[in-house]
């Protein structure tokens, strides 16, 4: 059950961007599983894909396919990750690739695939062939909600997002979908998330501010700290708005709005966390330097016993300051450490805060949503990270998933 | 419910270490929860204490006092961590050594410390302080089991082990007891080892020795991922039998006996924890040195996604690969990774193995013990980490613990 997330209910078009869905039968029935995306002929497009060294074969054929510098066309699935499939994944997601350009009249580098499902199963290319012709006839710019549902696996939410932005020049818009409930899952494997706007922009700049927008989102969320084999975020700059980016004003203006779409769409991954009561931010301040404070809040929002206290709403801070003393930070002194949670000081100097009361603590940690709010007293960094508790569901959906 | 683990009937005693226990009602109704150990007044001491910065008091008091080289006594409790207990628990921990100081006419530096139990609560120190003078008046040297009895907290299996090592001048015992069921439990914390022996000893060597045995033991093991606040694990070697390990030939048995002691007291933590219904040996073979080959065991071994697939009995050898390519190697190619489980090839060429089918994954995955082999053919180094399985038990133990 998704924590305070209400999926959209229209996702604005983005001019020169279009969209298809169809259902090629590739695992569910009676739903769409593929999707197609056409950026358009003149479209700049920035990409970040998994670090895992164990990444899918759609993310090896999408990174080959983007370095020719050809892409236009996107190539969507749910239900297969075709990962764990060795040469023979590589060849399917290949041959899907071949078969869309030959559909299109366009070179096979022109296409990236990516794919998201279960693991270690053969891409049943004959089927994902068999439907290209329909998808390529359906195209159409106001398919993003359409777009959003075709994606998902174990999502219980569709997550997408809109944005308009003045810009000097005139307005743009900004639209993007996600999928994802759980940081991975190699079974029904993982994030992927694509955004689209009718700005202009240089693909340098464009991947610049994507990368920059993604550090503090979707790089910022964990659900049980596992990445993933497929993960891929796409953003396309079609171009179409003839709105360019161009001065320091209309970049600001643009990478804030990008900054709070991506985060509004990471924070849904997590709010549809697997089995998921609780939506947590873990903000450390006053660290000694950014990697630092990112360290321990990395080791909070990880903390399989922080985690599992915030699932019992139980205000059992001795599991934060453990999970805070073991994050390896150098010459620390606990005892200027401060923690509150939604607002409720909890520690101070190594210890219950003073005033601290079970009551107080308890009523802080019974709420669906908390801030845990770390203070080392030791410096100017801050680092924010997104997380969720961690339930019995989160057990069952994974120890059941494939029984 | 423990992975194949039973307690032993008996413990050797060891010449020149009494122990004795009592009811002191620090937490617990009608069993014994405080245990002295009288090292005797010619031991050499060696010990290993938790990395987490946020240690507890007694922790702290035990540093102290053994940067003054006096050590002779040990005063242990359960059920109470004197942890998260900032300046006052200080005071406490100190106010416990001295008053076991005056009972038994000895500095106050000559006691150490040790406390395990709920943390964030004051040590009550009047019950201890109260029932010092019995416990003094009772030293046995045949009081180990008792002894392990008395430290156990969410342990269900009583764990201790002995050994009798021939050396050149003769034979020695070598005891040891453990608790621990849990990497950590900042609630019911955590893991204590102590081990005693009656071979003369120089103290670095003992050091030495104890340290090379925690690394393969007591280090490598992992129940959640977390470390603790009050981690110790202590070594008295008394020297009452006269039999000097000083050879090299005595080095190695010594240090091989108390390796194999130390492990199956590592290994009796892992069996017994919290939910675990099966133990895991995680080895990485032919990595390019032993930190690479640390860095994937763990990453597999504290995966969630792994640990639910083994409490379900499921062969999801994709989330195995997933977590290997996610642990920072270099220059990896997956293509070249080889997985057995107990024997069964799961994962080659960076997909399923040629033969392998559902049905031998399903077997091999069902049994109560894992061996899970992943060969990385880089190299000749190896590493193995001991972990259990992430059940539904584990949440219920950690979110219910406190109501």
């Amino acid at each position: 059950m998704a924590v305070a997330l209400q999926a959209p209910t229209h996702l604005a078009p983005v001019q020169g961007i279009r969209l298809s869905t169809c259902a090629a039968g590739i695992r569910y029935r009676e739903r769409d599983d593929l999707l197609l995306i056409d950026a358009g002929p003149d479209a700049a497009v920035a990409a970040l894909f998994t670090r895992n060294a164990f990444c899918a074969a759609p993310v090896q054929v999408a990174r080959e396919h983007l370095a020719k510098g050809r892409a236009r066309w996107l190539l969507i699935n749910a239900g297969n990750a075709n990962a764990g499939t060795g040469r023979a994944g590589l060849e399917a997601a290949r041959a899907t690739c071949a078969a869309l350009g030959r559909t299109l009249d366009a070179p096979a580098e022109a296409v990236l695939p990516f794919s998201t499902g279960v693991i270690g199963e053969p891409l049943p290319v004959d089927r994902i062939e068999a439907a290209l012709p329909a998808l390529a006839a359906r195209l159409d710019p106001d398919g993003w909600m359409a777009a959003a549902r075709a994606i998902m696996t174990t999502d219980t939410v569709l997550k997408g997002a809109s944005r308009t932005i003045a810009l000097d020049g005139g307005t743009v818009t900004l639209t993007g979908i996600a999928k994802g409930s759980g940081m991975i899952h190699p079974d029904m494997a993982t994030m992927l998330a694509f955004l689209g706007t009718d700005a202009r922009l240089d693909a340098d700049l464009f991947q610049e501010l994507l990368a920059a927008a993604a550090e503090c989102s979707f790089n910022a969320i964990t659900v049980d700290g596992d990445t993933s084999t497929n993960d891929a975020l796409f953003g396309i700059a079609s171009g179409a708005s003839g709105v360019t980016v161009q001065t320091v004003t209309d970049r600001d203006r643009f990478a804030q709005a990008l900054n709070a779409l991506c985060l509004e769409l990471a924070e849904a991954i997590v709010r549809d966390g697997e089995g998921a009561t609780k939506f947590v931010r873990v903000t450390v301040r006053a660290a000694r330097d950014r990697d630092e404070a990112r360290r321990v809040a990395e080791a909070v929002a990880l903390s399989p016993l922080v985690k599992t206290a915030l699932f019992a709403s139980d205000p059992n801070w001795g599991r934060i300051l453990a999970a805070v003393g073991r994050a390896g930070v150098e010459e620390f002194r606990i005892e200027e450490v401060q923690v509150t949670v939604n607002g409720v000081g909890i520690v101070s100097e190594g210890g219950r805060a003073p005033g601290y009361t079970e009551e107080a603590g308890q009523q802080a940690f019974g709420e669906a949503e908390l801030d845990i709010v770390i203070d080392l007293a030791r410096g100017g960094a801050e680092y924010r990270k997104y997380t969720c508790d961690f339930s019995y569901d989160y057990v069952r959906i994974n120890a059941d998933y494939r029984s």
